[in-house]
């Protein structure tokens, strides 16, 4: 009688939240600081004083029923202006404001940009490791997400990216730095793939458009994260302001279509349209106008990259295999056996919590989030290592 | 290539939308104070003090990364429990904190519910005259809206409903205080509609559920506003803060589902899977938080009723025929001649902009937006006049 669809989607909880869930009743029964939860990608550390700072100099200084009104339903335009200036001035690229459509994060954006490009009997192509939402989202628009193996240390294998594009392949998604490896693709890697998709576009006869998902872009530990509409045209960017302001509860990202993407008007036009029928009637008034103040501003990720480098150091002194992650809080750890399932199931023994890597097509794995406190890291050393022992 | 559908949705704004665009125009070349505005349904009225202090001392007092982290999806456990408590209290009615779900807003209400309950097939009903988003949001769950004709006086007319229930119809919605009419249902009429509804779940051998859509509850001018689940058991309420604490683009509300509904546990679980495969990752939690400190605040509604009472005094004077609003802030003014669409042309005219009320299922009338300043209203008398006598 129901959408049987999204009863099973609410009923069967996402296999990270079933775990976050797990590491809660576990902290409530013998301790929180016995328990090394590295399960959800909740920000730890808190967003720059500039955040807090200007939402009271609006309330303060803004018309309340201006600052908490509707704003048109692209966004406020000044906001859109100051992040099209941002863009501008951050990668020499001209970004219209009118490109640009704010959104309630990132989830939001990808969902009414899925829809908007798709319909049923599209194919949306991913690269393994991926989110596992992707999925969710492209389903929501009629299409069927289908992930592309990676290479050995899980970048992008252009052989088998070029194998999976056939006709029916309306977009691809990209996230870099990526969830859950922690990679950035470089540049040389990012022009031949664009390259492979201006050829298969051409040969094909339709534009296949680049999904660029970049909520973790500022967190990077020194490695350039290149930016995507200046490496190909038919590239529409997802951004949220979660990660890189500490800001996930607030909901606040954006939609920008290049100029240069094939048809970019008619495309800016069905993202408004998806965005309306969807039910999103504009993003969070106050928070469009704090971030637009927040632009240059980050949460303070060299805490992240402290704990990268304290839990490299010591998984691989222990003896672990694993992928470096260049960027995001992230972090894929191999299973000695080959089965990140197992791993997962041992590691809860030990007080670990970390998810099987099955979910973002990594099974070999198991994804640890390091975006927790540096004592979690230094303390869970003692539990990795007999967990390791395990397997001896 | 892309989605039509949202193509579509896209480029042909609402009627309301394009109104709104031509007299922002006109208010550039003419003056704001010559243009009489009543295109849109946006607050004019400030948010209640209490709504600024909250913001600004939860900023001072919860640690940054909780007050912006993210919430469970269902929204904060403390929140939910103030909104069932105050349902508790204002109406008597035991509404469980876990049969509550913090939304983005009235629109993501109704459209995550919409694609929770229905699916392609299935018939949706509503009450002309109704808010034409409604055709929009069903549509995204693959549903067919149909809305009743209602009686001479734009109230629910009981037998056209009877007779349009038959077994594709899932859903119902209904709007009170209703956009446009600003009628409030009667008790008595709510509770024949809720036989009906009981005897046709019954033959039918399915429940049909009512959505009670209601972000004007609180605007009432003295008439009470019957609570819906006490009334009919497979309810499940779309309340929005977006009017009643002047917040429209903060995009705060709330789904509560009947304890006593049907399946009511799948239900919510529904609701949860959609609200997921939508893109709604948690409603925005600063804003939670405010409303759950503001759930017995109102805005300076009494505004309202004095705009209405001068309104409704000087269109009577002028020998203009228009259905009394108990309710919201719209009134739909008759056409002399019983066309909404010429009235609403001619009117342009003379400066004064309120769209036909085709779109509503009301086209013999046009919609007026007296969510405006009084002087609006005063000033815009002597149109009114000059417009009526081009009828003569």
């Amino acid at each position: 009688m129901l959408n049987q669809k999204y009863l099973n989607l609410g009923v069967r909880r996402s296999d990270i939240r079933e775990l976050f869930e797990y590491a809660k009743a576990l902290k409530a029964e013998i301790g929180e600081e016995n328990v090394f939860d590295f399960s959800l990608g909740n920000p730890s550390i808190a967003p720059p004083n500039s955040v807090n700072e200007s939402i009271k100099s609006m309330v303060d200084s803004v018309n309340a029923t201006t600052l908490h009104g509707y704003t048109s339903a692209q966004g406020d335009f000044n906001v859109r202006k100051a992040i099209s200036d941002s863009i501008k001035q951050k990668f020499d690229f001209f970004m219209p404001t009118d490109n640009i459509y704010m959104t309630c994060g990132a989830a939001a954006s990808l969902t009414i940009t899925l829809c908007a490009l798709c319909q049923a009997g599209d194919t949306v192509l991913g690269f393994k490791p991926y989110f596992p939402e992707y999925a969710v989202f492209t389903q929501t628009s009629g299409a069927t997400f289908i992930p592309v193996d990676g290479d050995k240390g899980l970048d992008i294998d252009l052989v088998n990216f070029e194998k999976s594009i056939n006709k029916s392949v309306k977009a691809v998604i990209i996230n870099s730095p990526n969830n859950p490896s922690g990679k950035i693709y470089s540049l040389e890697k990012l022009n031949a793939l664009a390259q492979i998709l201006c050829n298969k576009s051409k040969e094909l006869g339709h534009p296949i458009y680049l999904i660029s998902d970049e909520p973790y872009r500022e967190i990077s530990y020194g490695k350039e994260v290149p930016f995507i509409p200046a490496i190909y045209d038919n590239t529409i960017v997802c951004y949220s302001f979660s990660k890189s302001l500490s800001l996930p509860g607030e909901r606040i990202g954006y939609i920008a279509v290049s100029p240069k993407a094939y048809d970019s008007q008619n495309v800016y036009y069905a993202i408004m349209g998806a965005g309306r029928a969807l039910g999103y009637v504009c993003a969070p008034s106050l928070f469009q106008r704090v971030i637009a103040n927040n632009l240059f501003a980050v949460a303070a990720v060299e805490l992240y990259q402290k704990n990268r480098d304290a839990l490299c150091d010591g998984l691989k002194k222990l003896g672990y295999t694993f992928i470096n992650p260049d960027g995001a809080f992230y972090l894929l750890l191999k299973a000695p056996d080959g089965n990140g399932k197992n791993l997962s199931d041992l590691a809860k023994k030990h007080n670990i919590i970390m998810p099987s890597g099955e979910s973002f097509g990594a099974p070999e794995y198991v994804r640890i989030s390091y975006c927790v406190s540096y004592d979690t890291i230094i303390n869970s050393m003692p539990a990795f290592k007999t967990l390791l022992e395990e397997y001896k």
